[in-house]
């Protein structure tokens, strides 16, 4: 058995049986052994940054990571803002990198480039695979140190791949089971009450996670509050609806004002985005207390439900109703394109949300509809929303995805939009059609840069020329069309849900 | 003044005029002060991987460095294949990377991530600017660095930017006059003869050192080889002939089989691209002695002047005659695409070749027509082209740029295209589309691992859905056509050089 043959056998056995995969020289013999090896599925991107963020999307609703296979530095160059929301979502990944073979790393040759040093930034876990006997094994701690929540990048050189002698490795070292301490929860129960906020990520969004949550918040009067960007959050009827933390700092501040303590439990301290001028990025009141309940990395929804059990017992979660908005008539804006999706949102959806600006009025719209789980950009790195999108679809074939995605962060990764054709997935992506980095305009102005100047101007300009996000969409095999009327987003949408395989709609906005 | 009006007055004011830009939050004033300080131009892109290829190939024609603008490490990521290539280039270029406020980075925001260890892997010089006072000063540090010949990232945190009390810096430290040393020259001499070759490569292939390098081969019987991937290498009618290094190192091999004395004159000992089972990654043959009359960072100009001073005084260089193919009919495969490119060829074209498997026959098809520039993938990471010829169109606005692109590679940055419509810039693309990534079928079985499995197969192909690269241009605003005879290609490469502004052809060959 060659190299290659042993990680993907490891991978498979592991269960990790996806691959997103932009192979070139160095990964060749990983290629063919994908038809030596049995259960492997290979999905072929036209650029990286789509295979990462694909494997940091399926990951997200599978619950166990997916393998990438990238091409040397550059390569994992052009994955890693997709791995950078991974390593913020603790998405678990096996980052497969192909490098030279070891013979070949001293002569730098053209490609090499220092792929340690790359992997490191976005990594929990590295390391080169040196020798073919142990490339199985290698392997296996890759899958193990992935299922602790972080990218696990397994650098494979090209002999290590291509020589006879491998073995299979097994994955040993699994989670431990979690274990909840009784004093924390006992800390945690004192300061329950209307001044004090829950803030909640990570599993803590889950719906097992949230009800306890609730419950809790039901029986004690606190308040519950929802990071920003989690990486995915269950909503809809019959789930509690807990707000999210407002993206603008003012905004954070209306939220956290008078709070006393806050608890975290799987999620880290809030604090703003970005600095601006004359402003402290620490959005924590002062005189606020903070209390750690559950780390991230720890198992929240057990601790919830014994603070639930300790604090709130029998308490009834207050829950979303099934309810949904008319659908709209007339000119198509952000108002009428959050109403069309909550209208019609189908059962069991996957949202993918990278609507920024566009997406303010979205979470009422929806909080309603079919229960459903929500994916967002945890890192901040856009062109996440596309490739997440053709991720979870590959993870949940039964179930639909809606991709809402803005027009601009969309041009970052649009190639994704061929792996959901060539795949036949079933991804609705609305593009949130402005014609401008919206969100841009915003934060000059948050800044206190806004000089309305022409250059600056056509620094956030996406008009001149327009793009044609429907030539676009065809041109790599989706069906698209374009809506200009709330009537044709909802008679689109509609077609496009009740269809198999992915669409898109060009949702025309006014201009941001 | 602030810092962001400081850093551009210093880039301006350093002969640094252009900026390709992808701007975030934490760059906004540097965005605002665009239009507090005349003379600097800047060029949006949509993807960063543009922005950076744009400014390698810029400053390949210019002579001197564009800037970026990035955001983030994210942002930094993105652009990071281009600045590989650009590094392999020795491509003196400022890459401006804005940064959370100084104030922000401790409390780890989501878009928080290790720039320096990014801007290292492809970065001669990196600083991160602490102080409003001294911007102005790291920023004309930063451009002297770049003048040799390398990338030099200057981390630009927000509040730096937005803080007043800047000043402009001056850039001193310019490059010594270059220096022959005689010796040298005299021990190169000695060796000279039919069974040495002089390695040419960075500026021993501008036309002054083709002709002094020439000139030698013509006194003395030595032979001239260039560099596989030069930067930027003359050519065409009255320039001498110079055969570059074949990609395959069998190829490689043949041509320096017999080699007594390898003479590297700008460019680095010759190296397999990668290894493959069994083989010496080294090119040079047992036996041969590698000398180094000029290292890439040197001026080979000069060196080769005074070699052919000394050896071969009077001696009448080899010049390409003015030649060109007949204008091809029939079916539309890499010879005639070849052909139709030496065909009509414009006078004075940029050539950016990123054509790879389908570029075979482009060199002899070439070699007679109208003097020119030709420009390649240096680095070997693929996605270049399109931003280089947008770039070099930049830089050289009176001149024709033909960017003749694989399809498979033209996909990692099509994005290119819309900034070339935005610019209007005078750049016609071939893209030869043959719906595969054909290197890798030939590099599968040059490493041994062709199974001839369907699976592997897959991963090599682009067809299913095939891309039309045709609304992919016209989506971003480049008119376009499809070619599928010689006869059309010709008529629409006609129509095209013709027509200001940019074009592209999609130019549909036999499938790889």
């Amino acid at each position: 058995m060659n190299g290659a043959q042993a990680v993907i056998r490891t991978l498979v056995g592991g269960g990790v049986d996806v691959c997103f995969a932009n192979p070139g020289t160095s990964e060749m013999h990983f290629v063919a052994a994908l038809d030596e090896v049995p259960g492997m599925r290979a999905v072929l991107s036209l650029f990286e940054g789509v295979a990462t963020g694909a494997a940091d999307g399926y990951a997200r609703m599978a619950g166990r990571p997916a393998a990438t296979l990238l091409h040397l530095g550059p390569g994992l160059g052009n994955g890693i803002a997709n791995l950078h929301n991974a390593r913020r979502a603790r998405t678990p990944l096996v980052n497969v990198v192909g490098d030279h073979a070891l013979t070949h790393k001293r002569l730098d040759a053209p490609l090499e480039s220092d792929i340690d040093a790359l992997a490191g930034t976005v990594s929990g876990w590295v390391r080169r695979s040196l020798a073919t006997s142990e490339v199985g094994a290698d392997t296996a701690d890759a899958i193990a140190a992935a299922a602790a929540g972080q990218v696990a990048t397994l650098v494979l050189p090209a002999d290590v791949s291509w020589s006879d002698g491998a073995a299979v490795g097994t994955v040993t070292g699994r989670r431990p089971a979690s274990h909840v301490a009784p004093e924390l929860v006992e800390d945690a129960a004192e300061v329950l009450g209307g001044s004090t906020v829950l803030f909640l990520g990570g599993d803590a969004v889950t719906e097992p996670g949230l009800r306890a949550a609730a419950q809790v918040a039901a029986g004690t009067g606190t308040r519950l509050l929802a990071e920003t960007f989690p990486a995915r959050m269950a909503r809809g009827a019959g789930v509690p609806d807990v707000l999210k933390l407002p993206y603008p700092p003012q905004g954070a501040r209306k939220q956290l004002d008078g709070v006393q303590h806050l608890v975290l439990v799987g999620a880290k301290e809030p604090v703003a985005f970005f600095g601006y001028p004359g402003m402290d990025g620490r959005l924590v009141p002062e005189g606020c207390t903070v209390h750690v309940l559950a780390a991230p990395e720890e198992d929240a929804v057990a601790v919830l439900q014994a603070l639930a059990e300790l604090a709130a017992p029998g308490a009834t979660p207050q829950l979303a109703e099934a309810r949904r908005p008319d659908l709209p008539t007339g000119a198509l804006d952000i108002k009428a394109f959050a109403e069309v999706v909550g209208a019609l949102l189908p059962e069991r959806a996957i949202v993918v949300d990278e609507a920024l600006t566009s997406g303010y009025f979205l979470p009422g719209a929806t909080v309603g509809a079919p229960a459903h789980d929500w994916l967002t950009l945890t890192g901040g790195a856009i062109g996440q929303g596309l490739p997440a999108a053709t991720g979870a679809a590959v993870a949940c074939p039964d179930r639909p995805v809606i991709s809402l995605q803005a027009d601009g962060s969309a041009m970052y990764t649009i190639q994704a939009l061929w792996t959901q054709a060539r795949e036949d997935l079933d991804v609705t992506t609305i593009v949130c059609d402005n014609s401008a980095y919206a969100i841009l305009a915003d934060e000059l102005e948050n800044v206190g840069a806004a000089s309305g100047g022409e250059r600056a101007g056509k620094l956030l300009d996406l008009g001149g020329p327009s793009l044609d996000f429907v030539a676009l969409a065809t041109g790599m095999g989706v069906p698209a069309s374009r809506a200009t009327t709330a009537e044709e987003l909802a008679a689109q949408f509609r077609t496009a849900l009740a269809e198999p395989g992915p669409h898109l709609i060009d949702a025309v906005l006014p201009r941001g």
